[in-house]
Formats: C-alpha cells, sequence, structure tokens
C-alpha cells in the first residue's frame, strides 16, 4: 500500500479512476484538431494581443473584457461582466450534464505596463511573429501568406505569454473537445481577472459579491511558465512575502569622520551588527523559532527530489558556487520562510562618498513565508530577536528625549504581508489533475510543492478556501515583465492538450 | 623635576625663557594698535576677501597671489611669487637682527568652491558685516559709516576666516609691533598656498624646488577654528586617512527573492557579516595588531584630560547619548586609529525597494591614521581579517571561473591615503610657543595632542621634517566649507594678539 501511494505521488498515477478516454487519444484528437486550425487559432490570439490591456487602461481594459466576455458566450458558456471595486472580471459557466465536480478556472486578460522604447518591435500591442527567439537571425514570418506554422515560432506582445495565450488555450481546448465529440468529465467556470499585473486589489472583495458563481471544487490558475526542464508542471503552493524596513539612528547629522570617528557611534555598523546578527555563515537564519512547524513527509521529499533542477548549470549560469545551505537543495530551501536583505542604504559610496559617520542606516528586508509560518507569528519572532540584539525598537524617528535614552535605535516599519497558500500533495482532486497531465504527455511531470515567489491571488485562494493548482504551460524564455514579451508557438499548442486533458480528466 | 615638567605641560609655561616684553604689555601695546586702526584693518581684510579665489579660478588665483605678494612687499619681507606645478606660491621672508631660529607661517589664500544659491548674500565675494550671526535679528552693518566694531560683528563672504583672515591677521600683527617699536625674536618665513581646499596637489612637489627658501625651525599653520570652549588653541597633530571601497558579490545580476531567496548567496548579508566582524559592540576594532604600539605617557594623559570638551553637552546637541568605547574621552579616542563606515549600497531602499538578492553590495569604509599607524601595515592587517573570515579578495569584478572557484568574494581597493602628523608635546620650540600664546592670554589654553580630522598639509610637513604646530584663531562657528562662512571681529582682532606673541616669544 505504502509503496503504490508513493508511486502515485512519483508518478503522477491517478488512482483508480481511469480516465474517460485513453489520454494518447484525447492527445492525439486535440493536435489533430489544432493542427488543421493552425492558422485560425493564432488569428484569435492576436487579436486578443491587439487590445492594449493594461489594468490603468480602463477603456481597453473594458474593450478586452467584452471581447472575452463574447468568445465565452460563443463556446455556450454563461458568461457575464462582473463589476467590482476595479476593473471588472470577465466570467463564464459552462454546466455539464453528469459532472459531478466543478473546476474553477482562473487567468488575467490585463498586462504588465510597457517602455515600448525598449521592445524592438514599434507597437507591444501590435503582435508580431518572428521564426525563433529575437536574434540578428531571426527572420520576421509574413503571417497572412504563411500556411503552417513551426512550434519554434513565436509570437512577440505584451501579455502573449502572460497571460492571453492560456485563455486563447482554453477556450481552443474547449473547441477542440467539441470537435472530436469528447465529453467534459467537470463543470467548468472562468474567471479572469483585470487587475493581476497591479496586485489584484479588488479580487477578495469580489468574491462576496460573487460567492456562488465561484463556488467550486478545485481552482486551477493558468499562468505562468512552465519549469526550466521544459517538462509539463503542475504547482501546489507559492510562497507568501512580508517586508520590512529597518532605521538604525547614528548621529542627528552626518558628523566628519576625522572629528567624531571613534567616539560617535555609527549606525552603519550597528546596524550590519543586526544583521549579521540573523544569519549563520550559511545563510540559516537565526532568530528563534523560524522554521518551527515545517517539516516534510517522506513522501514531500520524493516530490522535492524529484524536481529536475540542473543546479550545477543555474550556479554557472546566476554566478555563483556556493549556495545558501537553507535545505539540500533549491526545492528543499523554498519550502522555507527566508529572511532576505534586498537594499542597504547609508551614507555615499563610490565617487559620491564622503568622509563622514552616517546619521542613519537603512536596510530594506523581506521575509517569504510558508504555509506553516504567519506573518504575526514571524513579526513577533523578528521584533524579539532586534530587542535581545539590545536595541531600542521606535516607530517613529527618534527624537532628543529617545535619543538620550537609548544607546541602540532602530526604526521598525513592517510593510503589507501577503500569506503563503499550498494544497495537500495527496488531495485526490489535484493527484487527479496530475494523472491526467503525466498520462497525456507520457512521462513524469514536475510537481512543485511550493513555488519561491509570491502571487496576488493567495489572497483570493484563502478566500475562496478550496484547493488550488498552478497549470503553468508558457515557455520558461517568455521574457514575462519585461521587453519583447513573447510565446513560443509549441508551448501554446501543448497548452490546448493540456487543458483538454484537464477537462476531461 | 617631575612635578615641574607636568607644571610645565600643563599650564604651558616655557621653562627658563623669560619673554621679550611682559605678556600683558605686549597684549595692551597691539589691542591698542588695533583699536586705533580698527577701520584701517578690516578694510584691507575686506578687500582681501574680494577676489574670487577658488583654486579653479587661476586668474583670480593670480590676482589675490600678487595682491598678497605685495602687502608682504611693503612690510619688508623678501616677498615673491612661487611657481608651481599648480597655483603659485606667494613667498615671503623676513630676516630679523640677532634672530637665532626661523618661524615659517604657513596660511591658505584659496577658498572653498562657493554655492551662491545657498548664501544669504547675493555674492560670497562681496563681504557684508552684519552685527552678529545671521538670523532673523541681525542687521547689516553700513561699513563705510561705522566708527568703531563690535567683538561680536561678523564678515560674512568665502575664505573669511578659512583662510583670509590670518593672513591679515598675521600681517597686522607685523604692523602692530612696527608701530610699537617691539623687535621680533625670530625670523620669519610666510608661504600662502592656492590650492588647499583642493588638496594642495602641489605642495610638496613644490620643496624640492625651493627647500632653501623653506629652512626654518618651526612650522606654524595658521589655519583652523579655536577649541569650541573658545580658549587659545595650539594643535600639535593630525590624524591621517585611507579610504578603502569594499564590494561583496553574489549572483551576476539581481535575482528574485522568492525564487531564489534561501538558496542564492545574498552579498548584502555577507558584507554585514564581514563588517560586523571588524568591531565589537562598544566600537572598538578587532583587526588584530590595529591598535599597535599606542600609549600614553602621563604627560600626554594629562594634556588629554585638560582639553575643556563638554562631552554631555556635544553628544546632545549631536543627538546620541552613547558614544564608542576607543578610549574614554573623545580626545582619547581621536588619539587611535579608527575604522568608519561612511557608505553602504545594495539593491535599493524605501519607495525604490524591489524584492530581489542583489548582485552586489558595497561598503564604502575610512581609516583614521595616527603616527603610530602607517597606511600599509593598518592595510595588511585589513586583508589578513578579511582572508580570516573566508573571503576570496580581487581587485576586479570577478569573472565565471573566480564566481565557481569561490564562495565569498570581495574586491578590495584601496584609495589613497595620507600620514598624520604629531610634534613631541614636549618639543621645546613648541612649547616656547605654547608658553607665549598661554602667557599673553593669562590662562591655561587647549593642547590639542592631535585632531580627529586630516589635513592635506600632513605631506608637506612630513617632506619639510620639522616640528609644526597648528595654531588656529578663528571662531568655531564659522561655517567653514559651507554657505555663509564668516569670521567673528572679536577672533580676529584676538588673532593678532596671538600672533604678536608668538613673533616675539
Amino acid at each position: 500500500m505504502r509503496v503504490s501511494v508513493l508511486l502515485s505521488v512519483l508518478l503522477g498515477a491517478a488512482l483508480a479512476l481511469p480516465a474517460a478516454l485513453p489520454a494518447q487519444d484525447l492527445r492525439q484528437s486535440v493536435e489533430t484538431y489544432v493542427g488543421a486550425t493552425q492558422k485560425e487559432i493564432l488569428s484569435k490570439l492576436m487579436a486578443a494581443l491587439r487590445f492594449p490591456a493594461v489594468a490603468a487602461d480602463e477603456v481597453n481594459i473594458r474593450r478586452k473584457a467584452r471581447y472575452l466576455r463574447d468568445e465565452l458566450a460563443q463556446r455556450g458558456l454563461i458568461s457575464e461582466i462582473l463589476e467590482t471595486n476595479g476593473n471588472p472580471l470577465v466570467y463564464g459557466n459552462l454546466s455539464v450534464p453528469g459532472a459531478s465536480r466543478t473546476l474553477l478556472l482562473y487567468c488575467h486578460y490585463d498586462g504588465q505596463p510597457v517602455d515600448p522604447a525598449k521592445w524592438r518591435q514599434a507597437d507591444p500591442f501590435q503582435p508580431v511573429m518572428m521564426d525563433g527567439q529575437l536574434s540578428h537571425d531571426s527572420q520576421l514570418i509574413d503571417f497572412e501568406s504563411a500556411e503552417s506554422f513551426d512550434d519554434d515560432w513565436r509570437i512577440y506582445a505584451r501579455s502573449a505569454s502572460d497571460d492571453t495565450a492560456p485563455i486563447i488555450g482554453l477556450l481552443t481546448a474547449l473547441d477542440a473537445l467539441k470537435a472530436a465529440g469528447i465529453p467534459l468529465s467537470s463543470n467548468i467556470k472562468v474567471i479572469l481577472d483585470g487587475e493581476e499585473e497591479d496586485g489584484s486589489p479588488s479580487l477578495v472583495a469580489a468574491i462576496e459579491r460573487y460567492r456562488d458563481r465561484l463556488d467550486a471544487d478545485l481552482l486551477l490558475i493558468f499562468d505562468g511558465p512552465l519549469h526550466q526542464s521544459d517538462r509539463p508542471t503542475v504547482v501546489f503552493g507559492a510562497r507568501g512575502i512580508m517586508a520590512v524596513d529597518l532605521t538604525v539612528f547614528g548621529p542627528w547629522a552626518p558628523l566628519h569622520s576625522g572629528h567624531y570617528g571613534n567616539w560617535a557611534p555609527n549606525p552603519a555598523m550597528q546596524l550590519a551588527q543586526l544583521l549579521a546578527s540573523m544569519k549563520d555563515a550559511e545563510g540559516r537564519v537565526l532568530l528563534e523559532g523560524f522554521y518551527d512547524g515545517i517539516e516534510f513527509t517522506p513522501d514531500d521529499q520524493r516530490v522535492l527530489d524529484a524536481v529536475p533542477d540542473n543546479l550545477e548549470k543555474l550556479k554557472t549560469v546566476l554566478g555563483f558556487s556556493q549556495p545558501d545551505r537553507v535545505g539540500n537543495s533549491l526545492q528543499e530551501a523554498i519550502q522555507y520562510p527566508s529572511l532576505n536583505i534586498r537594499g542597504l542604504e547609508s551614507g555615499w559610496v563610490g565617487a559620491e562618498a564622503r568622509t563622514i559617520v552616517p546619521g542613519r542606516a537603512i536596510a530594506a528586508i523581506d521575509i517569504r513565508l510558508v504555509k506553516e509560518t504567519k506573518p504575526d507569528d514571524i513579526y513577533a519572532k523578528l521584533i524579539t530577536h532586534i530587542e535581545r540584539q539590545g536595541f531600542h525598537i521606535v516607530a517613529e524617528d527618534p527624537d532628543d528625549v529617545v535619543r538620550a535614552e537609548h544607546g541602540r535605535i532602530v526604526k521598525v516599519i513592517r510593510r503589507g504581508s501577503m500569506n503563503a497558500y499550498r494544497t495537500d500533495l495527496n488531495n485526490p482532486l489535484a493527484r487527479r489533475v496530475v494523472a491526467a497531465i503525466n498520462a497525456v504527455w507520457d512521462g513524469p511531470i514536475v510537481q512543485k510543492r511550493t513555488s519561491g515567489g509570491t502571487v496576488p491571488i493567495a489572497p483570493f485562494i484563502e478566500a475562496l478556501d478550496i484547493p488550488a493548482l498552478g497549470i503553468p504551460t508558457v515557455n520558461f524564455d517568455n521574457n514575462q515583465h519585461g521587453p519583447d514579451e513573447n510565446v513560443r508557438l509549441g508551448h501554446f499548442f501543448d497548452s490546448i492538450v493540456t487543458f483538454a486533458a484537464i477537462f476531461t480528466m
């Protein structure tokens, strides 16, 4: 029994739940449909990319929202625009006869703001197709005259991969299944966010207003790139975040380091000593209880070990040889909360340097949270640690009285925080998704117990209180958030297969 | 015997060398002269302030140089312009019949550059007289119609106190002595620097060219403000300086702190740990042998203890309550070398903060040197300490090979250094100067064994290889180097008495 559970975890096999159709037949059906309608599908994707839909552009956001609502309606979904405190949500609902479960699919239809001067194409909202990655050798494809489309070709446009391709991909998966006469096994609800790149500020509040429409058994987030190995990927969680600013105070104003050096206390040194006290030489956090409650089951461990990270190559590419030793691998490391100095500032360096004892020294810190670590608790541990280092903690810059009474003074400002989320690796519905993707691609997929970064959808997941999985599909080198964002056609085509497998699992 | 030496040190009394004239008679003679010619003296000072003589302004520097050469000549000095690699020196030589020693007087005739927009007056090179410190209440004095001049009045102009007033002061002291028929006891040589505010880059090289003209028994530096207590002040030395930049390297470029935090090494944390290792919690440097060779004789200790620093008030004004514990007082602290973090920079803080593991972290350090500590030796100790912390030291940014081979990498760049200088407290000629000033002002003067800051004249002193003393005379609140530089008239008038006492000691 134990062995079979382990095998099922490792291979992502569903437990005694055969797929409605042999996976390879499904794949062949969908790929046949996609092969026959490539140009039409790509036309739709490029049409959706022509809206300059950044969250701040209300007019074009609403144009794209209406366009996508109509696309949902054309596929038989009851679709509507849901108003929120900000940009509207696009909603669709497809009831499937006999389905005993409901999948809620989340994508976002807004894209990152653009700096057109940094793009190679004139207009990031006029998609162009290239015969490969942008380089001196890559050629522009004349889409109108092209008859077939190579997997290595790419479409360049803002929101191409983040996150318009998955929206068109899921619509196409519905088309492909319909064309092949393959029934869906789940009810499908679709929710498209118009503010994700702005941090989804209106999403949680919208749940109260539209809770009935959002009821589901599993939330699937169609966003993000595949693991670097390019294997199909399922993500079970994401770390949360909390930011803290520390300011240590020395003299009121910078002092002449000759007249006062050795006598006036140096806030940069005090800050260095405070920060140094927080980690050991191998990067492990020394705050008491920082890692409390974190442990891996053997199943967890096997999932972590199975991720095909090429750490030697990664270290070379990133430029270091000695990683921190929180856990024994990158995957283990991101299962733990982190404490990261993201910024330091005091006095001046380089050509601006002057011979002073600085008046203050600032460290900007981010703390990544995992499901076991709650922001309030970690913050309390941080405060305790700072106090134990002999610092007096203030919330405002100290006045004469505070300065006269305390030797070491630090202002601690807690910025916003966002919780982690993590779905149980053994959640039955999650296992079914893993099994379906695994079967359709005929090989072990990458299961990420937690991704290291923080996603603005985490509060939405928390408020919905249902299991959630990330299903990334686009190419890793998509230049997400930067200039020259793109989606590789092969990844886009494959996403249609992946989505079809989920819809019929 | 021991007691009498101590007394002489404490009181600044000369040992069995009676002044040529009772000190109070000398003072009265000079003050009578100054009182009778106030307007003429102040006119001369204001005339000298009208040259926009900043080091970069060659034309006006030379105009002021010629003006001052002529002023020296009018007082019987053999005077000339000495060309250097940069701005010229103004030189004067007065042979005194029967004098057995020669004093070399150093001042500088250039001033700091100005930012006129930050001054209250329209033109920092058009001196204005005010009836006190600049404030809403202080009134402009109509110099032309004024008959007498209050000690609290001030002249505002660039270089007023730094360092034109002492030049006019020493010329006036010669005038006063001549008018009163009081003979000088020393030959006088005057050297006026035109590049001090630019670091005196041409001064040392000029020694080789003009060594015969510069032969002397004692160098006196007429520059700088009195001790805060406003007592007459003699300075026996100044700390030197060496600057070092440390750059610790993490990944090639900033990395996403979510994806890589806990795994990618953080250079800001490594830098914090390196810096923290350099000092204990009370600010004492932990580099092995950093304080080697520094000890105070009982005479030293008494001179240090006699400086009337009001440390409680100073701490309140400066804004801290717990000074570093290198020595037991400010005066003791500056007898030791210091290691000061003058700047920190890594990633971003405040509104610019972003969630990254920084690619590098920089600390700018200055190390103040004392006579016992040589730059090469201290630098070697720093390097040893850094290596002991497990860092690989590089001189250039590391490439892939270096990054692959070493876990902790720091680039160490040594910037220019300048030695300390210190004249023996018991040097007989120095004691005679102390005694003369002490006698004319009828009270214990402040003897600073070392001033904390570094003076660009130190290499000049070293190259001349003669004892040197600083004789500061201007008010402490003169806004030296900043906008609204000024000299208080009372301090200027008193400087004439002080200089006369030295010339006749």
